[in-house]
């Protein structure tokens, strides 16, 4: 009878060391201290920021060992984890299989070969992703890099440690590659981004793409969108990147086309992979094992506002996958029900950043949508660090609901993007949003907060209030050599400095008096710096009897197209 | 029978030129662009942000005219008002009274003395507020001023531009009160700020305000608390300022002890005052006379979270209330449903701001509340940017809905507010909060976003998983001289170089060695920099079979008492 007081301590092995894997076990420890937690890494390092390695790169982090302390400077080692938390960790060890009938797992350190089994009750996989390498000849070539852990980042500064502005090529236009971009170019080096598709950054709409491509032409970095990589040439090492659009010299390549979920582990040991490649998890973060559960970037999730299934790995869901896990462990019911694919990055002085569905998502998902651009300076304009932001709403006519909002400027667009987050989640209106009581003062904010006046401007637009077109739209049009008159009512002194090719200049002030001269029936199209006077003059227009006028979204500062400059 | 043909314009008046009353007047011609629109302003200036005045006053913005531009530079003058917006505007010209039965106001021309009646058919109240202006004796003394319009901000420039480093003393320590004290020092003065009450910023908890105090003081800016001033003393021009507590030399006196609501027309009208001593309204902003609405400072609004009626004049409040007074107008059904009392101000380095209720408003509204005190950096702590900020959550235990937010610090506080502000309007629960994909970078934030952090925070304690304790609390048990053992666990390093007194120091690392020294029984309260040291700390001391163990919420970095400094 005695027996049923001996208390068998519950077996918890983790496999994988980056994000997900400590924040599972720490959190087991504080929920129940007297769990046997074993973590097991492949690599040396525990609980690296993955995500500071641009940053590492660059030199803007200085010591590598900053990426794997806490915010107070402790490193977080094999002795801190044992000491602090209470975890067991295997780093240089990997893990073979998994015996699900017996709970086992099989290990193997690298550094001696030997294996080991051991026991568990639950097991945890938190094996992450790993870049994508694509079969392209002369990959084998030396200097061509991924960028994964922490030991491709000291390959990379080895490298230029030893020499000075190189031609560096990026192989993929996505965050990776784009923050790579920045970082090289902190580095001296002259920086080329090859990208497959029509466009960089492909969560955004194209227009919103092309504003950051410009961006990043103005630092001197050269994208080349439409552009397949077909072979690496050199002598040893890389010397020349192959395209199908011709080649160039590179001394270094990046190859960042993405990552793709590790779950060669979870197959094997018969679980569900789901439709993204990714590992298959309940909103609990169990597995179709039910004493098997993942997260982080080896997982798949739900797009909170279309509910369907998606592959979106990053640290900071890592991190709430986690915690969920572990709550649900441990016994305390918890639920990660999905993410609204939110993404941030920094490239030179933007910050671009994303949340929901983009135009084209939300059309492919089969919504009727209306869509915004709205640039604004982030703060009173009046107040020196004010810097422009420009906005993209994407908002479902019907329900009247913010669906996604795309955020790029030298402004604070984080705040923007988070705010949206928030709402978005919610499944608040645009007349909801329109009133909120956002802080306001002038070093934070307009008195309108950007959001504000975009959701605002939408309203207009569902209201019936103006006719917008978009600069798309307006492109096709000219393309099309259309019969329209497109109105600029900047200053002169605005025209002067920079204009659109074959526009007509009617400042506001004047357009009351001199309209009179304008066709009554032909179409108008009219715009200004952010489209807020050109929404005045198509308002002054339709109320001098003019039956055909719309108003260019966004003005100049959104037209992605070429200006002409003083 | 023709007669019927004959439209008769509808005539709007509006008294009142800078926030709300310009935004109706505008939003009324873009929506109804036939309607006779007339501004009544008593001042010279249309149209300026009154809350940059003390921006331009320290000089931080150049020129008066930027304050009363548009974003890309146009002044607001009349002449813009009549040629961009076709709102006919009078300047330097005083609403005397309203006959509310015929629909007639009259108006006078303070240059000229004239007097003129004018027609509405509806009559907008955007008549503002005015500084308090207490009764004290002196007061009539010279280079004493209060800051409302663009005439007393010329006045302090003038004093400022004659003499150098003078000794300036505001009354009050208010948001206004506490922007200027800035604004003098860096004008090269010597800053005394008297408070009437025990702590400035009233809307926040006294341990938060304690924290802005020492701020100030380390910035050299004198703070006198529970200080009530009782004369101004001098010959012709004030020299010195008596208090309750003593008096002391001054060259230059602020008032800005509040504003009050300009409602004599309205009150004189008989239209219905609040108990706030503001205009009456209901959500469509129509005043108890459905052809008179008001917006702006001169009107009360209600608190989205407790109903209560309250009185908060700000700047992006009047722009939205405008808005929704003018489709009302126009017969565009709209509502503005209230506010958060959200503000925040720069205070030097640090940011400071508050949405929702403060710990003492939710006690005494009677919620059932628990709170949460949590420093942490504002990006990836290995970000060479990233700034500490300090928070304070108010969350409600049956519904675990978020209440209020305080964040105070030299990060960005203000986007932490605005997703706060987003999720408390739409009743987001801590557990929703806490998995907002809010976005993530490390030059934009940490991993788990500073909110996400201190939601957690609040879970933990409302699943019992730890117990925590105030500093307030903690305080009281040292006066009362209780035994406890007041456990620092941080590392010796932290440790010499900043301490709270009577503490005991055991570094994390080794405590779970020698906690076995230490008293099972006795009261053990754990703390490090921020808290999360000592919240393992707390948890490892359980585990062990302590009893009676707290941590310690916000750590030294919220410990609002002394410090003993290296």
């Amino acid at each position: 009878m005695r027996k049923e007081f001996v208390v068998k301590k519950k077996k918890v092995v983790i496999i994988g060391g980056v994000a997900a894997g400590p924040k599972v076990g720490s959190r087991i420890i504080r929920l129940e201290p007297d769990t046997d937690v074993t973590l097991i890494e492949k690599g040396e390092f525990l609980s690296y920021a993955g995500c500071g390695l641009p940053y590492y790169i660059s030199g803007v982090v200085k010591e590598q060992k900053e990426l794997m302390s806490t915010p107070v400077g402790t490193v977080r080692d094999t002795v801190f984890f044992q000491s602090v938390k209470n975890v067991h960790v295997y780093n240089y060890t990997e893990a073979l299989s998994i015996d699900r009938n017996n709970k086992k797992v099989n290990i193997r350190t690298l550094k001696t070969g030997k294996e080991k089994i051991l026991d568990y009750d639950i097991l945890v996989l938190a094996t992450g992703a790993a870049p994508i390498n694509p079969p392209v000849k002369g990959r084998e070539l030396k200097n061509i890099f991924t960028l994964h852990g922490v030991e491709d980042a000291e390959g990379i500064k080895a490298f230029f440690s030893e020499k000075n502005a190189q031609n560096v090529t990026i192989v993929g236009g996505g965050l990776i590659g784009i923050e790579m971009a920045e970082a090289f170019h902190m580095l001296g080096a002259c920086v080329t981004i090859v990208e497959r598709l029509p466009q960089i950054l492909s969560f955004l709409d194209e227009d919103i793409a092309v504003l950051v491509s410009k961006h990043l032409l103005e630092k001197g970095v050269k994208v080349k969108t439409n552009t397949t990589v077909t072979a690496f040439e050199g002598d040893g090492k890389v010397e020349k990147v192959v395209t199908d659009k011709g080649a160039f010299e590179s001394d270094i390549v990046i190859i960042a086309v993405g990552v793709r979920p590790n779950v060669i582990l979870a197959k094997e040991a018969g679980l569900n992979i789901g439709q993204t490649g990714a590992i298959e998890v309940n909103e609990h973060m169990q597995t179709s094992d039910p004493s098997i559960y993942a997260a982080g970037d080896c997982v798949q999730t739900r797009n909170l506002l279309t509910g369907k299934i998606c592959y979106m790995p990053l640290g900071s869901t890592a991190n709430k996958q986690g915690r969920v896990a572990a709550n649900n462990i441990c016994g305390k019911k918890d639920v990660f029900s999905g993410v609204l694919n939110t993404a941030i990055c920094k490239v030179f002085d933007y910050g671009v950043g994303v949340t929901g569905l983009s135009e084209k998502q939300a059309k492919k998902e089969g919504y009727d949508i209306v869509t915004v651009l709205s640039p604004s300076p982030d703060r009173a304009h009046f107040y020196p660090t004010a810097k422009p932001i420009m906005m993209k709403l994407v908002v479902e006519k019907e329900s009247r609901k913010l669906l996604g909002v795309q955020s790029i400027g030298s402004g604070d667009v984080d705040k923007r993007i988070d705010i949206a987050v928030t709402a978005i989640t919610a499944g608040m209106t645009i007349d909801q949003i329109a009133n909120l009581d956002l802080s306001y003062a002038p070093p934070y904010s307009p008195a309108m907060d950007n959001i504000i006046t975009s959701v605002n401007i939408a309203r207009n637009k569902l209201d019936g209030i103006y006719e917008a077109i978009s600069p798309q739209e307006v492109k096709e049009k000219i393309e099309r050599n259309d019969d329209f008159i497109f109105l600029d009512v900047r200053s002169p002194q605005e025209y002067e400095t920079i204009k659109i090719a074959n526009t007509m200049l009617i400042p506001l002030g004047k357009l009351r008096k001199e309209c009179e001269n304008l066709p009554k029936n032909k179409e108008i199209i009219t715009f200004c710096k952010i489209s807020l006077r050109g929404y005045e003059a198509a308002l002054i227009l339709k109320a001098r009897g003019f039956s055909n006028v719309k108003v260019m979204d966004g003005g100049i500062m959104m037209w992605p197209y070429s200006l002409i400059q003083k």
